[in-house]
């Protein structure tokens, strides 16, 4: 099978090594489809239990805090950070770096939050990371998108403060090191570097759980109800937590985090240097702000998009296309993406370029 | 592979050939894993509508009806139906019939509204179906529990109201055929007779939507949010819905509900005629609200548990330990157990009474 360069933002590439045992345990997992054990057997809670420990390894949680699989993706992340976080003064302020940083913001002020947003990025199409701002006290808790998957930008650095952090990393986590012990609440969608789409991943600090000032948080968006059953108070998505887990082992099969981070590192920097170099492209995001994960660039003349398209269609590479709010091309490189597919895009590119030389930039 | 037979309360069994197909896309589903496929890629979308048709297809779905794929199973559906389903009085009536329906009734007052419960079979450890009762009109909806599972009783028939119904079908959906306009709202969990655990079912009247009277509904939670995007708001749990229209496909190519229908009837049949004449078992049900899904039954002499245990653990049966608040066994009979599974059963409790025939029952 001649696999295709999938450079799709999400639903995404996962390693080719976890398709070929994820395939195998639907079909016979200790004499049952892994699709029909029940989520109370004995290999399910191993299997639980292993993903939340290779959580912890990867990230180097440290004591005190509890990992989640949950449902209803980061869009349901939102609502649940909110209202789980939402303290004595029922405000919170929001950082907005993009469409997803929006949503989040409407699901504060669903949770009966007052929400500020104390910086945005919205002025030049969230092309950089707002910075240099103030972070007042009197917040409940501080609201982050670590990587802006839509426009290619990321968050270098989080700001020093004492309000509580929460952010959404539902597209770099598992990318780069973190220190998680600097946030109060971290989630995100499974779909980019943890496994497949249809489970949520949080990382809470247990001393938050149950101290909500939110009147009535419902039994399922209530952090302290699957904490407290240890991510088992219903049916958890199996298989997805089943292919979670597959995926963390090759993680740390792989020289962890660390090693993602490198990979990662190598990669962006391969494309960026093509995307500065070559004269028929440019990037659209702030130099510093730019997205190791989620690469965004443009035809300088987009008279050629057409072209260029049927160039990286025929060449075997899926999901190039540029997000509609922002146009041109975005090559998500999640970790499982090997750098031989970032060469082959360049190869692409400079091909492009050898060919239209002398064509007016 | 000499396949386990799988009497699994959920999730549970599907047919062997989902298995197959789905372990196969995993590997290869045009030149990609399934897992790793954009919701957006025009071979998702495909999936999503035909997995919705076919819903509507087996069910018979009236015009006016929207056929939904979320997250967060049936315990989450508790919420979602009652704040979409609020009215102008925000009193809403519950029938308990089991744990389940007890947990319903929780997140309705989580939605704010005043709880009834009109009927309950509490009283008998919910051996039986509560029957005429009387439903005021001032409710806003009434919600029932179809099929209760860890007790084996099931509503064979739904009284007669104006008032509008909501049920929880998780456990019996696609396994006898329903008069959907007879209800405002049916959701369930897939992992019984629909797929494997991660996306829940909803079938929702349109004329409903964007009428409820909640206050906030925050935006995941609204199903109106979902029909307008066509069950795409946000990523969808792709292989759960992928696995879902594979075994529609399943049961519209073996007769559809009818079939599974008859199928059921001849498997209850079986194993209710083998309790009801077996001098060790008895039925823990009233014999009129036996359900055809999870049949629960006891050793007469509870001695003989540890040894009836050993009996059918070694011949291949999983998931026939009762749950412990029935105590005694559980045979979960959906649509994919085969009748075969159902008869080696049988042969196992005669031999059970051949070798203790004279043992005081």
């Amino acid at each position: 099978m001649s696999k295709k360069h999938n450079f799709g933002a999400g639903p995404c590439i996962l390693p080719q090594e976890v398709f070929e045992e994820a395939s195998k345990a639907v079909l016979d997992f200790n004499g049952l489809s892994i699709l029909e054990i029940s989520h109370r057997s004995e290999d399910f809670v191993q299997i639980m239990e292993e993903a939340q420990q290779l959580v912890k390894d990867a990230l180097n949680v440290p004591e005190g805090y509890s990992v989640l699989f949950l449902q209803g993706g980061a869009s349901l992340g939102f609502l649940i950070s909110a209202m789980n976080l939402s303290g004595s003064n029922k405000k919170a302020a929001y950082v907005n770096t993009g469409a997803w940083a929006k949503k989040a913001i409407k699901e504060g002020k669903n949770a009966d939050l007052e929400v500020d947003v104390i910086a945005s990025s919205e002025d030049k199409n969230y092309n950089y990371i707002p910075k240099g701002y103030s972070i007042d006290e009197s917040y409940d808790f501080v609201h982050f998108t670590s990587n802006n998957t839509i426009y290619g930008t990321q968050i270098k650095e989080f700001p020093q403060t004492s309000v509580p952090k929460v952010c959404d990393m539902s597209s770099d986590i598992f990318s780069r090191e973190i220190n998680v012990a600097d946030f109060d609440i971290i989630y995100a969608g499974a779909q980019k570097n943890l496994g497949p789409a249809g489970t949520a991943l949080f990382i809470v600090k247990d001393s938050i759980l149950g101290n909500s000032s939110h009147s009535n948080i419902p039994t399922y968006l209530n952090l302290k109800t699957h904490q407290e059953k240890g991510s088992m108070f219903n049916t958890p998505p199996v298989f997805a937590v089943y292919c979670s887990m597959l995926n963390l082992r090759h993680l740390m099969a792989n020289g962890g985090v660390a090693g993602a981070a490198e990979r990662n590192k190598a990669k962006a920097e391969l494309l960026y240097n093509e995307i500065d170099s070559n004269p028929l492209f440019e990037g659209t995001c702030a130099v510093e702000d730019r997205s190791e994960m989620n690469v965004t660039f443009v035809l300088k003349d987009d008279s050629l998009n057409d072209e260029f398209n049927a160039l990286w269609n025929e060449a075997g590479i899926v999901g190039l296309k540029g997000h509609r709010s922002v146009g041109g091309f975005r090559a998500s490189m999640y970790n499982a993406l090997k750098i031989d597919s970032v060469q082959h895009l360049v190869n692409l590119m400079k091909e492009f370029a050898t060919k239209h030389a002398g064509t007016p930039a």
